[in-house]
């Protein structure tokens, strides 16, 4: 099977995007996802331009990999800088990683225009920078900047400058069409070109969204001839994004026969976008090729029609060949197979005929209708099941909380809560403060079970995030909460919904206590 | 100058998305919308198929349009019934049009498969229903259903198709790409065959995005000679939407030279956007190519130094071409250069070596070390600047607030606030209710000073968005609020960072309020 290597630049270039910002939790839960997904390289910061990544590099070392291998990125040297002295590459280099990408100009307007030097102290740059890192034992790809503009305006002139790399012992010249506007025809004709001229390096593809085609241009590129292919896993990136990574491999491996990832790790494509956009904390957009909601979601009556009578009408893949699944909208038949396929799991004596499926569907029907999503929350899933199916009993009673929050405060003491439960019949209350409302009902919440449920100290929370719903409704509007939870064995998350974001956060915060308690319970 | 024909179809595929729903009179308000930006054609409803939609076709025929002709969509007549007898085909008729977009089969699966009849059949249905309009005086754009799934099954089945509906009088064939799976090349491909089997009659696509390259497959027909392209000015349409128009028009003209709209009519494209987009109910996506609030928002420090020297050294296209703005970014890669453009901007005699500058920059690593960006909150960093140049006198002071959240509660009443501020020496204590704690302090805030600030009534706060900085901290972790606002004229977004959600969502709304106020003092 032909194959491809693909780098994501999720966490460099998708960076860039307005509104996306990572913390270094973030960064290693992403590179840990796309790992798992299985993809050649992730290009994981700019070290030089970004000191926060130079902790990242640092942390990340503890952590190996299965299937990617790391990326630096930055930019040649300086003009008129030896290497040694040029305080980008010494950032590079410090990160420590195996793979660095170099970028550098290759369109004659930026020598002169931008960095104000000549042709040939830039091609000194390119081969000098490229050679710091090959001369050290790292593997370099040079990333040639503009190079789809610079090719228009003067051919010669972008190929000197991937021979300069090739000379510096770059082992993948990488194509970027940096302001996004080039055409398919265009993207295959130059790379095909390039390809020609240089049969012993691997050439790799960069397109950003700009023209609305990185993805038609990334794909024409592999038709000419490349092996590799940059992008971001939901399309991230500066103005329009870049090339997204998660329409690319099912294009190319399902319908071209071209490996890009494992060929089992396909139908991790859906969840992985959904794990991504979370981390990112943006909404994932329903109509993504491949991973969205609706992706294979059908409205038209002709079209339900016509899948249900023969599925590859109106469908272009199998949904479930990445992952997905098909939806009807507006229909009962939603989602079903995938509910069946969870609650046979939890009940494996249910099944499809099972009158109980019915009364789990009614009530997950009406708890998305209110904003819930339980993707991201297997635990809360297994509480609304368990609860629908009248197999639950709960472990304690709320009879009251009462917050107060103040400014100005004590330091870390900005909100005190009670909290009165009842359990078996014995009443608790307990009061703690914290430094916002939500915190402190955590503490009393935890303070007052923790009488009844010793195993309760062993628990704590690692994540916390809040997505607002309907963003136009401003401070009234909806909230989704989810919550993820350790007891240092095992790690689940719990959901809550309200226009209040203190009683959303109570909400799963009661769901991380009950499914811990249930887990305990046997 | 070359041109070819555009059909816009929001109306009619786009209201088959997810959430697309709109009324006669949003109908009413797209079709003039389109019909100002001067498309060619409008294809409005399916009036077989929704009874609404003949109500629509009523009321339109007493607005005259100045560019577009409006269409009707419907299937060719049933299987084994005469023209004159078929319920489609009269509700066709009855919505008035002078042009009917007809669509049928051109793939045998779905013949034999889904219609369960014979190619002869097939061929009299398409022929017959064609002519039943052609012979009434109306023009017929016959849609070929799955041209190019039927085409790659077999070739000579597929053209069949399209002679029938030649012979039936159809002026324009449309090469459907139903289930949108097409590559950039096959549709060159195909669309230069079917040119070259049809030299007389006008040659069309329709793309779906669901590989995601509806927009460059649509190039690619155009250059392969299709000189009528349908798609939907948002790519609104079932599952993945439809070729996006808003993108096609500015990659044929700007950069192909070959007329879609009237050019000067080029600049309208982003406010249509954002006027479609109103209508239709939904956000338009920042990174949109071409009309997006982010098609030409440069935050990498690099990029925004390189704009600044040279517009062209990172735009595809001037942003004024297609009516939109260049922005700058405030992030942490951002450079001094947009920091200073910015400040500039505000007060034009500070420049690069003003000391002021230092004392602007420094407040900004400060807040930005806490949590802080400023990438989507103009409003709190125009108050940071001034803070920062001792520019600055607030209008209010807070003395406390209190906040009391309980569980039960009386519905939307989770949470009472009470507020006691001072203005110019007088202080007002103010208390409200709301449905969390955000909201009634949000309220509290607003009547506490409105008694000194009359102006304040007109505003409301229209956006509220929760990040969580640090997860892993669970409920102590810092999060940070961005609250946009508006008083009817100005649109403005204020940043607020605290460890208590409550804490950050007051600094976000006092910026908010300050903000306006500063603006009413002129």
């Amino acid at each position: 099977m032909a194959s491809i290597d693909l780098l994501d630049s999720t966490l460099r270039d998708g960076a860039q995007g307005n509104g996306i910002s990572f913390s270094v939790e973030d960064k290693l839960a992403v590179v840990q996802r796309l790992d798992e997904l299985g993809v050649a390289a992730i290009e994981a910061g700019n070290p030089g331009s970004n000191p926060k990544d130079l902790e990242f590099f640092r942390r990340v070392q503890s952590r190996p990999l299965r299937h990617a291998q790391l990326a630096a990125f930055g930019p040649t040297r300086r003009k008129d800088t030896p290497e040694e002295e040029d305080p980008g590459l010494r950032a590079l280099l410090a990160a420590g990683t195996e793979t660095v990408v170099l970028f550098g100009k290759a369109w004659r307007l930026h020598v002169t225009e931008v960095l104000h030097t000549t042709e040939e102290e830039n091609l000194r740059m390119i081969e000098g920078s490229c050679r710091f890192f090959t001369s050290r034992g790292r593997r370099v790809f040079f990333d040639a900047e503009h190079f789809f503009d610079g090719y228009r305006a003067d051919p010669a002139f972008a190929l000197r400058a991937l021979e300069a790399a090739a000379r510096g012992g770059a082992c993948c010249l990488v194509l970027c069409d940096t302001n996004g506007g080039a055409f398919p025809q265009e993207a295959y004709a130059v790379t095909k070109a390039v390809v020609e001229q240089f049969p012993a390096v691997t050439i790799g593809v960069h397109f950003h969204n700009d023209g609305g085609m990185a993805v038609a241009n990334s794909i024409c590129g592999v038709e000419a001839g490349a092996k590799h292919v940059q992008g971001t896993y939901l399309g991230f990136g500066e103005r329009c994004g870049n090339a997204n990574l998660s329409a690319i491999i099912p294009n190319l491996q399902i319908k071209r026969g071209i490996r890009c990832i494992p060929e089992e790790n396909l139908r991790l494509l859906t969840r992985t976008a959904a794990q991504i956009a979370e981390l990112a904390n943006v909404p994932l957009p329903d109509g993504m090729p491949y991973v969205g909601a609706s992706a294979f979601a059908h409205k038209a009556g002709m079209h339900a029609d016509g899948v249900l009578k023969l599925s590859g009408s109106f469908e272009h893949v199998d949904p479930a060949a990445v992952g997905n699944t098909r939806r009807f909208l507006l229909s009962e038949m939603a989602g079903r197979s995938v509910l069946l396929h969870k609650i046979h799991g939890m009940f494996p004596e249910l099944t499809r005929g099972s009158p109980e499926v019915d009364a789990v569907l009614r009530a997950l029907k009406e708890e998305e209708g209110q904003g819930y999503q339980f993707e991201g929350a297997d635990a809360s899933f297994e509480l609304l099941v368990r609860r629908a199916l009248g197999r639950y009993r709960p472990f304690f009673e709320l009879i009251h909380y009462h917050i107060l929050s103040s400014r100005p405060s004590e330091p870390e003491c900005g909100a005190s809560a009670t909290v009165k439960v009842s359990v078996g019949g014995r009443v608790q209350l307990m009061a703690a403060e914290g430094n916002g409302p939500v915190n402190a009902l955590d503490s009393a919440l935890r303070r007052a079970l923790e009488v009844f449920y010793p195993c309760l100290s062993a628990a704590r929370l690692i994540d916390y995030k809040v997505r607002v719903l309907d963003g136009n409704a401003a401070t009234a509007a909806r909230v989704r909460v989810l919550i993820t939870s350790t007891d240092g064995r095992r790690i689940w998350t719990t959901v809550g919904v309200s226009s209040d974001v203190v009683a959303a956060s109570w909400l799963a915060l009661c769901d991380s206590v009950e499914y811990l308690l249930l887990k305990q319970a046997g």
